[in-house]
Parts: C-alpha cells; sequence; structure tokens
C-alpha cells in the first residue's frame, strides 16, 4: 500500500533526526492536553495536535499546529500524522462514551466497523484499546503520557502540608481494596471511604458528581461521618491499558473534596494526572486537606 | 435478675398459647412495617409496634399496639417487649445510619456502650448485627420478615408482563457478579448494567437517588446506551445478616426505572422486599419494564 511506504519512510526521518520528532495529541476536553504539549515541547519535540470536534477545547489546542477531527473519523487520523510526520500518537482530554449514532464515520473506519462495533460492548477499557488497535494496524503506534510526560503524573508519597492519620490510611487502603475487587468490571476509577465504610462507588458519574453527591447526603444527614473523616481515592482499573484515560485530579477535586467534607486524597503514584501540580497542593493546603502518592507496593 | 425471670416466665406463656402470641416490630420508616404487621396478624399473632421516633411513620404504625422509643433506648426496647409478652422482636424499615451524637441513651445502653461504639465502625450490616446481639443478650429474640410474612418477599420468575431478553439476563447475571465481588465490603444492594457496562453501584445514596442519577447522567449525554437497555439488580449483600436490612422495591422504583430508561428488574428471590405486590407488577406492566426474580442458582 503507496500510504504505508510514505508512512514508513516518515518514520525513518523522524527516527534519525530527533530534534524533528513530531508526536500527534489527539486531544479530548479540559486542559491536559496543553499541558502534555508542553511537556513534549520542553523536549525539543513538536506536538501535533488532532483535536475532537466538541470535545476539544479551541483555547488550549489553537496554541500549537493543529487539526480538527470529528470522532470515528480513523482514516483522517492516520492520513494527518501522516501527513505532519508523526508515528506515535497519544489520547489525552475528556471524550465521554459517544452514542455510535452520533460518530461520524470515514471511509476506513467504515470499513473497521464490524471491529468497531464489538468494542462498544463491554467498558470503556475494552472501547480504547480496540481503538487503539486500528491505529496501530494503520501504524500509528500509540503511547501513553508517562512515556512523553512523566511530570504530569503525580509521585509517591506526601504532597502537601497535611499527613494523612492512621485512621485516614486504613480507608486508603480499604478504598484501594474495593478498587481491586472491581477490577473484573472496568468500572471506578474513585471511591470514597470513611471510617471504614464505602460512602461511594464511582461508575458512569464521574468523580465530581461522585464527590458533588457526599456533599448533598451529609446536608440530609444520609452520611453522617464527621466532617474532616474520609478519603476519595482515585487509582486506575487494575489491569487497565494506562496508554487511556488515566485518573486525574486538579484544583476542582480539592474543592470537591473539601466541600465533600472529607480529610484528603490519595492517588496511584505513578499512574494519576496531576497537571497543575503547585496549584493543586497549595489549594490542598489552603482546604487543610492531605494530599497522598500511594505507592503500589503500600496497597 | 427479677426481670429476666419475668420475661421467661411470659415466654413460657407465648410458646404454650399460641393464639395469644405477640411479635414486637421495631420500626423504621415507610410503609413496610404495616404490610409486616398485617402478615403478623392474617397469622393470628399480635403485632407490637416499637415505633422509633423521627423515621417511623404516625400513620402506619398508629393503626396497632404501638410504643414510640428514640433510637439508643435499648433497654426500654426490651422492657416494652416484656410487658407486652413479646419474646420475639423483628426490626423493619428505614433507618439510615445516625450519626452517635444524635443517638439517645438510657442507661442499660450506656453500660454496653463499649460495645456500641465498636459496631459503629465499620458496615451498616456489623451495626445491626451488633445492635440485634445486644437485644439478645437482653432475652429478645431477633427474627427475620420471612419468619413471620414470607408473603411479602419477592418469588422466584418473570412477575410481570414483560420478559426479559437474552441481552437484559446477560447484564442482570453481570449486575449479580459486581455485587459479589463487593462482597467483602459491605456497600452495594443495586447495581445497573447495561450492554455489558456497569453504570451505577449503590453505596451511601439509596436506590432512588442512584436511579434519579441514570436518568440525569443521560440527560447530559453521559450514558449513552439507547432507552430500553439496561437493568437494576437488587440483592442482599453477600453474606449479610438477612434478619435486617433487606433489599426492597415498591412502586416509586418502578417509576425510577422507567425514568431511568432501562429495560427492568431483577431481585433475588426468597431474599427481597416487596410490599405492594400486586400494585408493583401493575405499575411494571404500565411502564413496560420486566420484573425478575432471580434464585441463587441461576446467579
Amino acid at each position: 500500500m503507496q500510504p504505508d511506504k510514505q508512512f514508513l519512510a516518515s518514520q525513518r526521518a523522524a527516527d534519525t533526526a530527533d530534534a524533528g520528532h513530531s508526536i500527534a495529541i489527539i486531544c479530548g476536553g479540559g486542559s491536559f492536553p496543553g499541558a502534555v504539549a508542553d511537556a513534549i515541547t520542553r523536549r525539543g519535540w513538536r506536538p501535533v495536535m488532532l483535536a475532537i470536534r466538541g470535545w476539544a477545547d479551541p483555547n488550549v489546542v489553537e496554541r500549537y499546529t493543529h487539526h480538527w477531527v470529528a470522532l470515528g473519523q480513523a482514516g483522517r487520523v492516520l492520513s494527518l500524522a501522516r501527513a505532519e510526520h508523526c508515528c506515535e500518537a497519544l489520547f489525552i482530554g475528556t471524550v465521554l462514551r459517544p452514542p455510535l449514532t452520533q460518530i461520524r464515520l470515514d471511509w476506513q473506519m467504515i470499513r473497521m466497523m464490524p471491529r468497531v462495533v464489538g468494542f462498544f460492548r463491554g467498558g470503556d477499557d475494552r472501547l480504547l484499546s480496540g481503538v487503539a488497535s486500528l491505529f496501530e494496524d494503520g501504524g500509528l503506534r500509540i503511547i501513553g503520557v508517562k512515556e512523553v510526560a512523566p511530570e504530569i503524573i503525580g509521585p509517591e508519597g506526601v504532597l502537601g502540608r497535611y499527613q494523612p492519620s492512621p485512621r485516614d490510611r486504613a480507608d486508603v487502603a480499604r478504598a484501594f481494596k474495593v478498587m481491586a475487587a472491581l477490577g473484573p468490571f472496568d468500572v471506578g476509577q474513585a471511591v470514597v471511604v470513611a471510617n471504614d465504610h464505602v460512602l461511594a462507588v464511582e461508575a458512569a458519574e464521574g468523580t465530581d458528581n461522585l464527590l458533588a453527591r457526599i456533599a448533598e447526603l451529609r446536608g440530609q444527614g444520609r452520611v453522617t461521618t464527621p466532617t474532616g473523616v474520609g478519603v476519595l481515592v482515585k487509582a486506575p482499573k487494575p489491569g487497565q491499558d494506562q496508554r487511556f484515560d488515566l485518573p486525574a485530579i486538579g484544583p476542582r477535586t480539592i474543592t470537591n473534596v473539601a466541600r465533600a467534607g472529607l480529610a484528603g486524597i490519595a492517588v496511584a503514584a505513578g499512574s494519576t494526572i496531576i497537571a497543575d501540580a503547585a496549584e493543586v497542593i497549595a489549594a490542598a493546603d489552603r482546604a487543610k486537606i492531605f494530599l497522598i502518592g500511594v505507592g503500589e507496593d503500600a496497597t
């Protein structure tokens, strides 16, 4: 196939001239695509934003070389990556599981549809891994954020001024156990435990909604653990393909955890995005909540 | 101890005169206490309502012999049970996990406090089993709804006009698996699965809130499975002491499942309360949703 030959030629060129190394960033919503692009730029590489229409934020992606693509235009993503000399791409930012009917298919995608329909059954992880395999078959290697922007991944240890108490550490351990138990079901990157009691398990609602729920239930007297007790734990699903959909926290998470009346946040060290670390830690200190990265040994 | 001797005497009297057999119903909120009292009356026994102030509905409990008690008045519950010649009691109706500070303690409870404080750590199941052991030590046997009112427990099989599809049955099976995995954590009497995708896991919020969330997320485009796909499954926590806090559905559950756009409801046969079965089944038929009791073999 002619395009693949062209692609391999550009790949070799990129390999031999690292200064011109270009990486495609397939951008969903939020500010993280910009943080990743900045990290790539700091390494002397060139980010190319392939911005998903309806999800990517124009204010974020338009600061860089960018092209707009529709969900489902796998062929267009592959040809743009080739034209921009990218042999690697990563996914970053929010794209909620789309309904099949809202996806705009190009011809390459239509040819792949029998496979794609299969990805839509089952959990998000299967969907994303399936989509990645389509790109890899087209010659575009899908990499993880960790490989090009390790500085936006939360490290191990206490990150702010406040320390978790032994009570908090027990709640953290229990939350990690709940996540491990849910591993086979592709559900739950967030769990809230207070005084050994599981208050909330995230599924389709997202962490902001989950924390708002705790605040609301507390207001209604349905959550009765005292304020300042309980933890939010964020971690990838066990066995999850960590090239996609890493859990993430930001300043808003801190605000919401404080409103929910919890003591702090624990994240899986090495696999949770904390994009504005300085801002997040300052916010945690102001709210008097602890923030800790927990290594795999400790869970 | 003098009171215990009196109590044992009354117990013997009850055993020998079954027609006068009295059963204490420790009543939380909702209509279920009335349904249980009616079932007990139909058996020729005498219900005595011990209504928890702030939770029990006066319109429900005042139709029967009744006394009001405050949460934490274990001594008063025991002495009322003795005075009313009850040697058995059951718990029924809603009482949300109370904050320790809102509990009114009587002297007997204060003597037991070191044990009670322990019950408040950990899940609801441990709390309830602990409270039951206090009563049993005081000579009041705690029984389950099944023993005196089996007719308000959902049976096995399809209960309405609509049948679950093979797709629905697969979702039901997956939801039961999620519950089994969460067994050790005393969380989740309800799970929603649609097209193999776990949409919601119940923790502190209760089933009505959980279903409202699905409806809301669907409105926001965050739940994208088509309307008429997906199931609510209600079942006791694995290993739960089934004398307490059985899962329950009622006409409102049907309304909420329909609003959430799900296909139907599956309950654990033999351990889920369906108090107004005729009304619930009629509501399910009107809403075109299926309702099925699933036996242990099938899960």
